[in-house]
C-alpha cells in the first residue's frame, strides 16, 4: 500500500520495482535456495530438501509486514511461510543453521546489485552527454557568476566540463563503494557459523560462489561500514547531480535565458515552461543528506546484532538508492534535452562586461 | 510497487493506508469536488459542472507517477485524467482558477488530519498505561543508573513518571502543531486568487468551511513553517518514545532482568526472547531526525513556489508521520504488555548498594 | 583556541561572548552561589560557607577542558577548583548534595536566557522593518515567480508580507519554546534530591526563585524534550530567515535587478557588488538542519543519565543558537539596508506578461 | 571567544590548535607567500614584493571575523591587513590575480593536512592495541549478544577482531579521501586564471610544488565532491569508533561487568566508576552524522561560486574533523586502558547457556 504517487520524485518505476515486495521475497528465496543447494552438495541437508526449497519460486507477502513487527524481523514470517510451502520433510532444512541477518543482509545486497546496473546505465548516458556538450560549447562564451553576480567570461564548455568532472569522480567513488558493499552476509546466529563445525568456511565459500558475491574476511552483522560508505558516496554523487540541476534552473530563468529544458507546463498557466527535470532532480536530491545522516547515526550497533540500528537500515538504504536513481534519471534526461542559447549568453556577457 | 516489507518497521498497516495512492487520489478529488461545489454556489461555474466533478469518486493512479516527472507536478496528470472523466462540458471547469499547490498541499493536509486521528488513539493508550504503571509501582524500589552505572535508589514508578511526563508534554506540542498545520491552501497560481476577482476571499472562506479546515490569513505556498513545525515536533515526540524503548531494552537485558516484553523469537535460537517492541520502536525512531533535517533544509524556497524544495516534501512528511506512528504503536504495545520484576529490581539494588 | 575566523558566519561577536568560557564559568558559579545561599538560609550549610562560595566571582578555565575528558564531565574539574578556592572549611559545602547535571544544565539555561535577549532584539528589528517595507510597497507591482519562472503579477508588498508572516509565526513558536526550556535543573544524583530529605522540595523552590527560573514539576535529567523543542523551533525559524535571503539573492541577480543590498566587494573584482548579507544568512542557516538532527538523535538517553547523548548536547545547542543569531543579524541588516528598484520590477513584469 | 569548555568533548587540545585563529592566518599567509614567490620566479611580480609579502609571518585576527560578515568573505579583511603590512610598493602585488576562494580553500587544505597527521597517529595506536587485544583474547570465551539478549558463545578476541576490521577498513577509505581532498585550489576569480594569460598553468604547477600539494586537473571552486567525500568518510569512520564505545559501555555495566575502563568519577557519588572514555567517544560521535548532512546539503552550489553553500563549509569541516579526532583519542585511550574480566565473561556465559 505504500504510495508511488507520494514517491513520484523519490524513485523511478524501474527502481521501485527493484525494491518492491516481490523483489524482496525473490531475493530472500534466492538466498535460501542457494544455501540449500550448497548445503546439499556438502551433505549438510538432503538433496531432496534442497530441491523442495529451490522449487519455491515465489511467496506472497501476505501479512508478513504486520507479523514482522511482532518479532522485529521479517525473517520469521518468511521462514515460517517457506517451511509450510516445502512440505513436512524439507521443513526442518529450510534456513538451516543460518540467521535472520544472513538472509536479510544478503537479500539487500542482491537488490543493490540490481539497482546498481540501472544507475550505471543512466550514469553512462549522463557522462556521455556532458562530455559531448562540453566539447560542442568549448568556445561558446558566457559570463561566469559568483555569489549569483556576473563576474568574468568563461565558456559554457568549461562550465559543463566542471559538471562532468565532478560527476565522473563521484561515480568512480560510488562504484568502488558498490564493489566493497556487495558482499555475502553469512555467519549464523552470532557470526561463527557454529552450526556447521569444520564445514562452515567451505559452505560460506560455496554460497558466495553460488550467489556470485565476494566472501568477506568475516561476517559483518554488527559492522556496517561497507554499507555506510555506499550510502555516503550516494550522498556525494547526488550532491554533484543537484549542482547541475541548480545551475540549469538558474540559467533557465526568463531573465537569464541561457539554456532551456524541454520542460513541463503548469495547471494554472498554460504558456509557462518550467525547468521540470531540474526540479525533479533537486526534489530527489533534497532527501538524501538527511538519509545519509540517519544511516551514519545508526552505526554504533550493540554487540553482535543491534537492537534498533540494524533494523532501521532497509528503508534508509532503499530510499537513498531510489532517490539517487530518480535524481540521476531526471538530470540525464534534462541534459540530453537541453537547448543552449549562445545569443543570450553573449548578450548577458556584454551587459555584464560593458563590452 | 513500493515495498511494505522494506517499510515493515517504518509504518503501520493503518498509516500505510492513510498515505496510499488511493488516499492521495481521494484527497485530491475531495478538494476538487469541494472547490467545484463552492464555485457553483457562488455562480463561478455551472452547477452541472460541479455535479459532474463531484460524481467522480475514484481515479486509478495509472501512470500518474511517471507522468508527474515530466511536469514536476502530480497535478497535471491528475487534472488531465479528471477532465477526461467529467465529459466535455464540465472539463473546462475542473480545477478552475486554482493551481497545483492548492490541491496538493490541501490533499496532504487532509491525509495528515486522518493520520492524526490514529496517532491520537495510540498516544492515549500509551499515556493511560504509563500513568497506571507509574502509580502501580510508586513503591517498587530499583537502582537508578547514570552513565550506565548503578547510582542510587529510585522507584520504578518515578522512572515511568519521567517517561509519562516527556510523552505528555511532547504530545501537547505536537497536537498544537497539528492544529496550526492543518490549514487550507488556496491561492491560485501565485497566491492572489487572481482568477476570481472580488469573489476570491468569499470563495476561500466557503472552501475552508466545506473541507472543515481553518482558513489561514494568507496562502502559504512558499512559507512552510507550519508544516515544518509539525515535522519538527514529530521529531521531539519520537525522541521521547525512543527513550522509553531504550530504557526497556536495557532493563530487559538478561543480566539486568528487571522488565520483560512479551517479545519475539529468533530464527536461529528458538528459546530466545527479544525486546521486539522496543527494537521496532528504536528502528522507526532512528529514521526521524534525518527526515526532520531534510524538511528544514528545504525551507528556503524560491519566490512564490520553489524549484525543488516544495517538491521534496511529500515523501519526507509521509515518512516522518508514518515513522512516528510505527514507533508509537510499537511502544504502546510494549508498555501494555510489559512484565515488571520487582524481585530482580531489589536484587540489583542490593548488589549495587551493598545493603 | 577555537576559531572565531572559522566561525565568522556561524556566530556573532555578541553571541560568541554569551557562549564563551568566561560565560560558562560565570553561569556555573552563579548556580553554586545561589545554591549555597539557599542552603544556608535553610540551615543546610553554614552561612559562612555560603559567603565563601559566593565570593568566588571568577575562575580560570585553565586545563578544565582537558580534565573534563578524564571524567566525562566538566563539573569535576570545576568543583575541584572551586573547592580549592573557598578554603578548607567551606570546601565540603561546595556543590553540596547536587550533581554534575544540575549545574551544567542550569548553566546552559542561564546562557540561553542571555542569548534569547539578543535574538529578541534582532527579531524585533527585522519584524519592524519587514512590516514597514510591506506597507511601503503595497502597490509596487512585480512579477511573481514559480519554479524560477515568471508567473503572474503581485505586489512587492505582498511578497514581503509573506516573509513577515512566516517570521512572526516562527518567532512566536520559538519564544514559547524558550519559555518552556528555560527551567531550573535540580535533582541531585538521580533526580530525587536524596541528600536533603524533607527539605528537598523547599530548597528547589528557593533555588528557582534565586535564579529567577521556573521550577519544573520534576527534574529533567534524562528527558530532553524541552530543549529539543527549542532547538527544533530554532530550525524552523532559521528556515524562514533563509527563505528571505534566498529571495533577495535571487532578486539581486544582475539580470533581475529588482532589489540590491548595500553588499560587499570582492578580492578579485573591485567593481562587483555581492549579496553579502544574504550569503551570510544562508551560510549560517545551512548549518542548522543537521544540528537539529544531531540533537534529536541524541534524545533516547539511557536511564537516569545518558552515556553519551547528554554529553553531546552543549556544542549542538550552542552552535544552533549562534547560527540562528548570525542568520538573524545578517538578514535584519540586509532588510534594513535594502534598496528596491520598482522600475526594474515593472520592466521585468512587462517583459514577462508582454504588456 | 569561542568556548573550549563547551567543546570539551567535541575536539582535543591538539586539534583545537590546528583549527585556531592563529593556524587559519598562518595557512592563509603561507598561501600568499608561496604565491608571491612563484609569481616572482616567473616574473609576474617583483622579487622585492615577494620578499615583503613572505616576511609577514603573522597577523592578528583583530576584528576580521566581524569585517568578514560585511563582505561575506574573510579574505577581504585579511588581504587589506596584509597589504597595509607590506608597505606601499608591495601592496598591489599582495594576493595578485587570485581570489578569495583560492586562499581560503587552500588554507583549509593545509589545516586538514596537519589534522590528518594527528588522526593518523591516534589511529595507529588504536589499531595496534585492537590487534593485540584480539590476539590476547583469542580463547577468552564469552556470550555473544543479539538484540541485547544472550545468544551463543564467541571469544572476546573475535569481538575485538570485528572492531579492528571495521576501523581498519574505514581508515583506509578515509585515508584515500584525504589523499584526494588535499589538493591545491587555484583558479583566480572564475577558475580560469585569467590574469596570468599563458603563464597560468605554469604558475599553478609551481604553486602546487611550493605548497607540496597535488594540482588537480581543474579548479574546484564550485565542485566540492572531494571535500564531501572526506567529510562523509569521517562519518563512516566515526561510526566504527562509536560502535566500539557502545559495546564497551554496555560490557562495563555493573550487572555485566566483563570489561572496565580506568574510568572517571562522579561529583555526587565518590565511589562510582564511569565509562568516561566511551562516553566522550559517543558524545563526540553523536555530532558527526548531522554535520555530514549539512555538508552534503550544501553541495548544490550556484554557478562558479556559491551564494551561501560554500561559505557554510568551514565550521562544518572543522567540527567534523575535530569530532572525529576527539572520538578517536578517547576510544584509543579507552582501549589502551581496558581491563578484561574473563571470569565474569565465563560466569555470564554459563548463566546464559545453562552450562
Amino acid at each position: 500500500m505504500p504510495s508511488r504517487l507520494i514517491d513520484a520524485f523519490a524513485t523511478t518505476s524501474t527502481l521501485a520495482e527493484v525494491f518492491s515486495d516481490a523483489s524482496v521475497l525473490a531475493a530472500m528465496l534466492r538466498f535460501e535456495a542457494a544455501l540449500a543447494h550448497c548445503q546439499a552438495r556438502l551433505g549438510v541437508i538432503p538433496a531432496s530438501a534442497a530441491e523442495a526449497i529451490a522449487a519455491v519460486d515465489c511467496l506472497s507477502a501476505g501479512s508478513f509486514a504486520e507479523e514482522a513487527r511482532q518479532s522485529a524481523t521479517l525473517a520469521i514470517p518468511f521462514v515460517t511461510a517457506l517451511r509450510s510451502r516445502v512440505g513436512a520433510e524439507a521443513a526442518e532444512f529450510v534456513h538451516y543453521g543460518t540467521t535472520s541477518q544472513d538472509v536479510l543482509d544478503t537479500a539487500l545486497v542482491l537488490m543493490l546489485r540490481e539497482a546498481r546496473r540501472f544507475l550505471a546505465q543512466d550514469h553512462a548516458r549522463l557522462e556521455r552527454r556532458l562530455r559531448a556538450l562540453s566539447e560542442e560549447h568549448a568556445s561558446t562564451c558566457m559570463i561566469a557568476r559568483t555569489l549569483l553576480q556576473p563576474a568574468l567570461p568563461i565558456s559554457f564548455g568549461l562550465k559543463v566540463a566542471g559538471w562532468h568532472g565532478a560527476v565522473q569522480r563521484s561515480w568512480r567513488r560510488l562504484d568502488a563503494a558498490f564493489d566493497e558493499a556487495l558482499a555475502l552476509q553469512f555467519g549464523g546466529a552470532v557470526g561463527t557459523l557454529d552450526r556447521f563445525g569444520p564445514l562452515g568456511p567451505r559452505l560460506a565459500e560455496e554460497l558466495a560462489k553460488e550467489l556470485d558475491l565476494p566472501l568477506p574476511e568475516a561476517p559483518w552483522h554488527a559492522h556496517r561500514d561497507r554499507l555506510a560508505s555506499l550510502v555516503a558516496q550516494c550522498g556525494v554523487y547526488t550532491g554533484c547531480l543537484a549542482k547541475i540541476a541548480r545551475d540549469i534552473s538558474l540559467l533557465m530563468q526568463a531573465e537569464v535565458g541561457e539554456v532551456s529544458e524541454p520542460g513541463g507546463g503548469s495547471t494554472a498557466m498554460q504558456h509557462k515552461r518550467n525547468p521540470a527535470g531540474s526540479v525533479v532532480t533537486l526534489a530527489a536530491a533534497a532527501r538524501v543528506p538527511g538519509l545519509v545522516a540517519a544511516f551514519l547515526a545508526a552505526m554504533p550497533q550493540e554487540h553482535e546484532r543491534a537492537a534498533g540500528g540494524w533494523q532501521s537500515e532497509w528503508p534508509t538504504v532503499a530510499d537513498v538508492v531510489q532517490s539517487v536513481g530518480s535524481a540521476l534519471a531526471a538530470v540525464a534526461g534534462t541534459v540530453e534535452g537541453l537547448t543552449v542559447h549562445p545569443d543570450r549568453m553573449r548578450a548577458n556577457l556584454e551587459a555584464a562586461t560593458g563590452s
